[in-house]
């Protein structure tokens, strides 16, 4: 049969064994691996998948538009990072250089700095600039093998500065091959003119800018910084519901800082994910696994500000489905590589390295409710796959800070070649 | 006057203030930091250092062979990675997986990996290989923005051995633009089949080794791992005073896995570098303060195997010179970014992002003996200097696992110019 692109000969190929739903606890780590291994991809899908004497005798190459040599290459699905706050006004390095001189996040917080300093950031940038920005991010994102991200609101505050981040987000990803997934995270901080009010604010949220943000499709999450100091569990129901009225699904900023309850409220809501759970308790972790929520991991935060980890091992044996993301955001870790997510998931949080695997790619595709889509190498789903300069999947977690993406394909097409590169042993 | 090469217009500028020895204790937070920075370089050195308009009027731009915009550009000295274990044979990533499945790094030593790995490695390795991954190797430092390595034997254990991979070493080098300091480190494990007479190994090596190394002018240093289970300080200090008398300087791995008094040997025998120190005491840092030994620290490590940082500030409050390097090896660390390291540094030891860049350049200069030569931007000095994507010297360690580096200029040439690159904000 004819295809369109043909990839052979990888040196090794790395993804969920087949199905469509999260690898659930001790599942994560059984992955499914392959030596000399082809994909045929067909209008933007996988066609085949497996040996590449199986994979070309039913898509010879001689009737392949395109065939790409993976020889010395590692075969993957291209990384689903859900869980970003992509369309970000400006950078925070002073709060970095405080932290380092003994601050902490909460004290920076205090005195004026971080999400409230985005929130001014934000004021003084344009659309346009900020559109700009993040079609910048959207390159470096895919230059290291991210083919569909998730991308947060939430330095606005207003329903005029959501709007102005999420339709920025929407320009610039209709100009990259990266697949945006959006979120209205309008709950991520209580304005500061509303703070002897807060009720007013979250009463903004229900009554306008969720019926408003819905109204324009810019958003196909709805997303509440449940914790210590932001928002209640009440509050949070409220918004998610309301969300969920106008088709928003819900997700968490869930006990980050403290254990608020906000897994319970998670499962309680079957929300499609719960993020961060530093101090979520056995209960609510269990209550979540019940539900079928994703526990999405996101240990560069914890690396950046010195936070304990979350406790990985204990949720992969209660059974839940975990995801990584990088939770890339210019305050609390600035950081786009899903591989430093992987590392960090392996050296401080001890998941074995197929274990980062599976959570970066089939239950990172859950998290952002699109597990039967993406995220895995198999017949059907979206021919969405990355070439690493490796021969082993276990390189790209272990050799850390280091480029090994060569090639990357999203919907069946080459968007990103660097073939030339050599690989680094 | 006239010049080869000259960088104008630089966002930013950072570079230790003049001078030429290391920056100690609280001067490790006093860089020179300039807006709108030129450098003029003659004859492979640096002949101008300041204000783009003040470089120009000694320099004009019409009168420079090559003129380099670096506007949106911050300029600082190249990287100096001052420990690594450059020539290394093969990768171990089973020990990276083995460590996330529990494992420490003494019980993957015990049966038979760990360093006496990478000597099975070495000897399936002919010296063309090595040195054919060593290039790889350096091409990628590079680009990290390291225009100087040091690099050290010690997977050889035997002389043949040794020797084989000082000579791959040196092969390599010849053909990089990279500088590579090359150090003996036949004393970094008791051979296997010296395990009951490990006196005889010390004997190999002082009465073999060290005048067949330094005869065939193969390395600059003598380095011993002086630690639990490794060399006492007996022991080390025979290795390296027969070292000094073959004109190889001194340098430590000490007190990584325990405090055996290695510091307070380095600063007994006035070594360069004493590296590691996780577990020195305080009457040992105190000695090399006093000696003038510098202290090498490498996070990366204690960052791979979890195992607790070495006490930057504590170190620094004492007046001890600071140095950061990656110590790239196949087992411990496997990262050969500085930026890397000066993230670490700053997340995990509290270092202020300008005392990380002292200690990756001008310190580190002088933790390879270079002090006078390498390491800063300053008339007479070698012009070795990098330009990185970013407007601030914090970025490049705030901004992390991310490719920031721009244009690497070694000698006074451009060696590397990804300048076509968009920045990252």
């Amino acid at each position: 049969m004819k295809c369109d692109l043909l990839i052979v000969s990888a040196a090794q190929l790395v993804t969920a064994p087949p199905g469509t739903g999260p690898l659930l606890g001790p599942d994560l780590d059984r992955p499914w691996i392959l030596e000399d291994a082809a994909v045929a991809c067909v209008d933007g899908r996988i066609a085949a998948v497996g040996k590449t004497r199986d994979v070309c005798a039913g898509y010879p190459e001689r009737e392949a538009a395109s065939v790409l040599d993976a020889r010395g290459s590692l075969l993957a699905p291209g990384f689903i990072d859900c869980h970003t706050h992509l369309p970000f006004p400006g950078t925070r390095e002073m709060e970095f250089e405080a932290r380092a001189r003994g601050e902490t996040y909460a004290s920076i917080a205090e005195r004026g700095g971080g999400i409230r300093a985005s929130v001014r950031h934000l004021h003084a940038t344009s659309e346009e600039a900020l559109a700009a920005a993040v079609r910048g991010r959207l390159a470096r994102l895919l230059a290291q093998g991210t083919t569909t991200v998730e991308a947060k609101s939430g330095y606005g505050l207003s329903l005029e500065e959501e709007r102005k981040q999420l339709r920025a987000l929407r320009r610039a990803a209709a100009e990259s091959p990266v697949e945006v997934i959006p979120t209205f995270l309008g709950a991520h901080e209580v304005p500061d003119e509303y703070r002897a009010r807060r009720e007013d604010y979250v009463a903004l949220l229900v009554d306008s800018m969720i019926p408003a943000v819905a109204g324009e499709h810019l958003a196909r999450y709805c997303d509440v910084f449940c914790d210590r100091g932001v928002f209640t569990v009440e509050e949070s129901r409220r918004i998610l519901l309301r969300g969920k009225e106008f088709g928003l699904e819900p997700k968490l900023h869930a006990d980050e800082l403290a254990d608020v309850g906000a897994a319970a409220l998670a499962a309680e809501l079957r929300a499609t994910s719960a993020d961060h759970l530093l101090h979520a308790s056995p209960s609510g972790l269990r209550a979540m696994a019940e539900a079928g929520v994703i526990a999405v991991l996101l240990p560069g935060t914890a690396f950046t500000l010195g936070l304990p980890y979350a406790r990985a091992r204990i949720m992969v044996e209660m059974g839940l489905a975990l995801a990584l993301a990088t939770d890339w955001n210019p305050g609390s870790t600035m950081c786009s590589s899903m591989a430093m997510g992987m590392t960090l998931a392996v050296t401080q949080m001890k998941l074995t390295p197929t274990e980062a695997w599976m959570a970066a790619t089939a239950n990172a595709a859950c998290a952002v409710g699109e597990g039967s889509r993406l995220g895995r190498l198999q017949p059907g789903f979206q021919a969405d796959l990355v070439l690493f300069g490796a021969l082993d999947h276990r390189h790209v977690a272990y050799h850390y800070a280091e480029d090994h993406v060569r090639t990357a394909v999203k919907r069946g097409t080459v968007v990103l070649d660097r073939s030339d590169r050599s690989s680094c042993a």
